[in-house]
Order: structure tokens, then C-alpha cells, then sequence
């Protein structure tokens, strides 16, 4: 038998700057009253990049601009990112100012506008005070400092309560690559202050069609299984730059160290991916869905985002009430294949359901499990060999204050 | 140029025993503390019939034998109805328990078993209490009054605030004809207190198969198209008897006055779904919303239902907060076909968005309209000559109240 050991560390410290050849910086331009809210993430060399873009019929101007970018050479420089305004619903305005604001970096920077990407995350339907835009990115003067990666990781929030970062390093023909990301998020659309956005820099060496392929099956499986509320912005970015400063073979999936390239993306992804919603609107907990035995990985996950996306499931997780009804009515409304008379339901190691009747449990222990930051609930459609999570967040007075109210 | 004219007259007092040939009755069978919890039509002569089941994996025991007595020859002269319990996940001693429960109602009536449809509403995974059923439907004594309407009416709700009945007449012939119904429901599901449930009476004079069709397509652009939080419960059912006891010629598509049948019908559905959305558990408001412009039918009420049931949007609503961009997000988030340059949004009648770019309003007059217990959004897509309607509710705190200790 052949067996492979796949290694992965976390670096805690890490962060954006931590691979080869990347430096950032985040400042005050002024769009907000405060809070810093404009930064940049450089790259030393044109590197490798691959992104994937919110699935809404209304897809904001920067992304547009960062499309037309990456299409020219699949190369990027720097991603520069401001807050407080979406430059979405803007028309041709909007677009202007995003190839604007694109070429103020570039030339900034000394780059060439191609190799500079765009995003925005804010109030939709206003315009870019350019002015500020402009000012802004002439204070910015990248570093490489964890000190300037949190500048950066403040610079993009919206209503988000907490910074999201996260780095991982494993070991390609014997040298340390290193992945790291930020992300910003706290409700997968907050319109009017919209956006998830995540931004990965890696040190591997890769071309971009093999990183596309890579983090367009990973974000599937990660950032596409989180959900707060169901909703999609109109800014929904996330864009992989790889330096290739580390001094390995090019990565392909023949690469015998491919699987641990894979993993520490995967990781890099599935971290941040869990910080966004566990930082949901007014959410008290992080809440992972586990769903096996599907007909396949793809109705696994969709049977689990469901059910973590239930407005019951999720009142009824912040009131840790084991109530595995919710569940069962979030599965029985899902398109994936079910058998209504073999569903296993446990919530923690508790289990509920067995053959889709009541199984005898302790409520009491099953209150206390609820009461924890993190709650795991697995479901098992014993049908086949497919398997699939999804993570969300507890539905809460919070979240009604937060939304019922946002614009004043 | 040829003009029909359609007419329906709402009765206010009317009830399920209005049409001629009803009688009903609800009891306190024991089944809950002190509320009646048990309830029966019935129909001096055995009437066409129709229904439409929950689309849900999961369909409760008193589904099937309901689809059993029906599939027999299409008629029924009694439906028996509980609250408090689901008789959902209850497996085989469940659909035991549901043909018994059909078997005592008959026996009682002195009815054939098929002739005989049973629903079940309440906690998910118990079994019926059958000594209490029998002991139940032993005391039903149904009657032609609207008093005894008033307490089926009652015995059949779970957490619904108020009872929901409507009644229409039309003319038929020179005769007229009533529609009737009465319903529950306040989320589309409780799991645990689950369900929505319609119960149409009418002395129209109709086959079954005709009566299916007509009611089939009402059903998807009323019940199918109101949402409290998204959710299916195991036990939903709309059943429509008609005694046929108006001296008419048979109702078909080719019968002069068949628009004026189908519109009786459809407002009793549509006054039916309105009053179910209305008192979604903890709403405070009634939203509508309006999608034309739309590539077909069935896209615009695919958007409207999207608009309707984002939670955003629903808090942005309770908040009296005229956050337009919340109806962007859930546009955008939706399968159907939009040109995102070209889309029109009011409030009310305040434009808020036209050709998918700022309108300038009076934030002071949107907030006093979205005060209203009543609200209205209207989109227009622009690109086609598709219609559709969704209706839903306010997402408040008392949402989360209800739900985040539903069993505690």
C-alpha cells in the first residue's frame, strides 16, 4: 500500500507579507471619518494570479477593471482596495473611475496599468471621491511589516468586528512555501455596505491557468460554503497572486509535492473562509454543517448550506435549542437526492435521528453542547459516498439591530 | 374589440360551510391543554376534489393516505384535521396511526375510507395520541353555522396569531357560486409546530381533473409565492372539495363563465396566502412585491419571491429603512435573466432606482411610506412582458424571540 504524508503548518504570526517578494501598506484617505480605509498589496515581480468574482447580475466597476487586467498577460502587481464606497450601480462614471483609480496606482507604483488590480467594498449607488482616491494612494508607500499587514487587514473592513488573516507554509522540493491571505466580511451582502473580499499571496512557483484551476475548485469548497444570510454582493472578489520566489520546479498537478501546495491553499481558503462567518452579522457562534453519505460531493454541499443557511436552524442554534426538526425541514426542501426513511441527524456527538426516527438524547447535555462558540452538526444521507460542509453563524436580535437600521 | 367582464364579489362573513353542501365542526380533543385541537369538514354529498402537496423529502404519514383515499375516485366527503402534532418522522406506526385516524372518521360519518383525507399539524417525530383522536372524533358533530367555521378555524392553528378564512361569490349560469377557505400557517414552517394548510370549499360543478388543473395554477402564483423564512415544512397541503350543488352546467376551460369560476378561486387562494404572510411569526408589516418587465412569467416570480424573502430586505422593511441596494443584492443573487443597465425600483410610489442608476427621492416620504402596515416594491426588469407577485413579511425581533426558544 501506498500511503503519503501531506504537511501543513499554520504560521500564527504569519500574514500577506510573509511569502517572498510581497509588501503592503493601508492608510486614511479620508473616505471614512477615521478608519483606515485604502491599501495596497504589492508584488516585487509581475506574479501569477487567479480570481473568482461574485455570481450576481450586477457586478461592480472595479471588478471590471480587474477582469480586464488579468486578461491581458495573467500577471498582476498590486491589488489596490478601498472601503467605505462599493463603486457599484455607478454606470459609466463608475467604470471610468475604477480604470482611474487603476492607473493613479500604476503609475504610483511605476507599474504598468495591466498589472494592477482593482477592488472597492462600501455604500453602493455613490460615486468615488476621487480626490481623496487619488491622495490616498500617493501616501501609500508598501512595507514588508506584519505592522503594514494589519493596516492593510483594517483598511478593507466594512461592519466587520475583527481583522481576518491567516498564513500556512509546507515544503516543496525541500523549500518552504509560504501562503498567506486577508479577507474582509460579515455578511455575505450587507448592500449599502457590501462585499466579501479575499486576498492570497503565495510565494509558489506556479503559472496562472494551473492556480486558476487550483482556487476555483478550493473556493467551491470554501469561501462558496459560507453563508450568513443567504445573500450575494455586487463586489464579491478573491484574487491569488504568486510571486514564484521561491526556488522549487513549477507546480502542476504532476508536481510530487502538489498535494501539499493544494492543502495550504486549501487552508489559507478554509481559515478565512471560517473567520467571515463566524464574525456574521451579530453572530455569537460559528456553525459547521457536515453533511455525508450524499449521492455526491456536490448534493452534500448543497444539503449543507441549506440547512447552515436555515433562519430556523439558525435561531434555533442561538437559543441551543436541539431542535433537529429545523434540520430535517432544511434537508426535505433541499434539490439533492434524499431518502426520507435513512437520515442520521446528530448535533455534536449527540445523535437525534436515526433511520429518520427520534433517537433518545439528553437534553440537558444537548443544551450544553449548544451553548458553545462552536457548534458541528453532521448529517448522514446514508446513500452513497459523498460528503460535504458548510459553515455559518447563529441568526440573532443582533442581526435585526444591525440590518433593520443600517443606513442611519 | 371584445370585452368580458369578470365578476366577484368578496362575502365578508362567509365561511367553509358558505358553499352549499358543508358542514363543520372543531372540538378540544385533549391533544393540547385547553385550545380545540381537532377539526373536520364534511360534505353532505362525495365531492370532487384536489390537492397539492409540500414539495418537502420528508412528507408526514397523513400526506399519503390523503393521496390514497384521493387516487381511489377522486372524491371525498370528509377531511379530518389535528393540531399539536405532526405525526411527521413517525415511520410506520405513523402511517398506521394516520389510516386509523381515516378508518374512525369514516366509520363515525358512516363514510367510505376514501372518501375520507386526514392532515396533521404540530411537533415533528412524536407519534399521535390515538385514545385522544378517537375520543375526538367521536364528539364531532359538524353543523352549517359559521360559529362551528370559527371553531375549525381554530382548532386547526399551531402559532398563527389569528384565524385565516376568506369566501367569494360569482355567477355561474345566472347562479351563483361560492368559493370558500380557511388555513394556517404564520412561517412556511414550524418544524416542531410545522405547516401550512388549506382547506377550499366551493358548490361549483366541476370534475376533479378540471378542478386540479385550475387549482394547480392558482397555487403557484399565491401559496407557492408567499415566504415567512424560506422553509417547507413535512405537511403542507391545499385540498379544494366542491359539492357541485349549484344547479349549473358542468365547469370547464370552455364554459362561458369559467373566468369568472377561476377568479373566485384565485381570490380566495390569494386572500388565504396574503393573511398567511401577514401573520408570519413576529411580522409587523405585509410586504408585496411586483416584478414586471421580466423574460416570462415564471422569471418575474422567481425574482419577486427572491426580493420578498431575503432577510436584508425584510429587515431594511421593519426598519422602515428605504435601502434600495437590498433589492439589488437579491436581484442580482437570482437564476433569472437580467440586464443589470436597465432596471427600475420603487418603494410605494417612490422611484428609487431607474435604469439601474440612482433616482433621487425624499428620504423623509419613503421612511412615512415604509411605516405603513402594508408595503409595496415594485421592479421592473425592462426586458420582456413577464409578470409576478410574491408576498412575505418584516424579519423583527420577535422572529428571533419565537424561534430561538421554540420548545423551551
Amino acid at each position: 500500500m501506498y500511503t503519503k504524508d501531506i504537511h501543513v503548518v499554520k504560521v500564527e504570526e504569519g500574514s500577506i507579507v510573509t511569502p517572498k517578494g510581497f509588501k503592503t501598506a493601508g492608510v486614511h484617505a479620508g473616505l471614512r471619518y477615521a478608519k483606515k480605509d485604502l491599501g495596497v498589496i504589492t508584488c516585487d515581480v509581475p506574479a501569477s494570479c487567479a480570481a473568482v468574482y461574485t455570481q450576481s447580475h450586477f457586478q461592480a466597476a472595479p471588478l471590471q477593471v480587474t477582469k480586464d487586467s488579468i486578461a491581458v498577460e495573467n500577471k498582476l502587481q498590486a491589488v489596490v482596495i478601498n472601503s467605505a464606497c462599493a463603486n457599484a450601480c455607478t454606470g459609466a462614471q463608475g467604470l471610468k473611475d475604477a480604470y482611474e483609480m487603476r492607473a493613479l496606482t500604476a503609475n504610483h507604483f511605476g507599474y504598468l496599468d495591466h498589472h494592477v488590480a482593482v477592488a472597492s467594498t462600501g455604500v453602493i449607488g455613490e460615486l468615488l471621491q476621487m480626490d481623496k482616491i487619488s491622495n490616498g494612494i500617493g501616501m501609500l508607500s508598501p512595507i514588508n511589516s506584519n505592522e503594514a499587514a494589519k493596516d492593510f487587514q483594517t483598511a478593507i473592513l466594512t461592519t466587520d468586528l475583527v481583522m481576518k488573516k491567516a498564513c500556512y507554509q509546507t515544503t516543496i522540493n525541500e523549500q518552504t512555501v509560504t501562503v498567506a491571505g486577508a479577507a474582509k466580511g460579515s455578511g455575505m451582502i450587507h448592500p449599502n455596505m457590501a462585499t466579501m473580499l479575499g486576498f492570497i499571496t503565495t510565494d509558489a512557483k506556479i503559472e496562472s491557468a494551473v492556480l486558476h484551476e487550483a482556487m476555483k475548485s478550493i473556493t467551491d469548497v470554501t469561501f462558496n460554503q459560507i453563508t450568513v444570510d443567504g445573500e450575494t454582493s455586487t463586489n464579491d472578489m478573491v484574487l491569488v497572486m504568486a510571486s514564484g520566489m521561491t526556488d522549487t520546479e513549477q507546480l502542476t498537478p504532476n508536481h510530487p509535492d502538489w498535494d501539499n501546495f493544494l492543502l495550504a491553499l486549501h487552508s489559507t481558503f478554509e481559515d478565512l473562509a471560517k473567520q467571515i462567518a463566524r464574525d456574521g452579522e451579530g453572530a455569537t457562534k460559528l456553525v459547521e454543517v457536515n453533511v455525508t453519505g450524499a449521492m455526491s460531493d456536490d448534493e452534500a454541499r448543497i444539503i449543507a448550506k441549506k440547512i447552515v443557511g436555515s433562519n430556523l436552524v439558525k435561531t434555533a442554534i442561538y437559543g441551543a435549542d436541539a431542535n433537529w426538526g429545523r434540520i430535517i425541514g432544511a434537508i426535505g426542501h433541499s434539490d439533492a437526492t434524499v431518502n426520507p426513511d435513512i437520515v442520521d441527524i446528530s448535533i455534536g456527538d449527540i445523535q437525534m435521528l436515526k433511520a429518520s426516527q427520534p433517537h433518545s438524547f439528553s437534553e440537558e447535555l444537548a443544551k450544553e453542547y449548544l451553548e458553545n462558540k462552536d457548534v458541528i452538526i453532521h448529517v448522514d444521507l446514508n446513500l452513497g459516498s459523498g460528503n460535504g460542509t458548510a459553515w455559518g453563524c447563529d441568526l440573532t436580535y443582533d442581526y435585526i439591530k444591525i440590518n433593520a437600521s443600517y443606513r442611519t
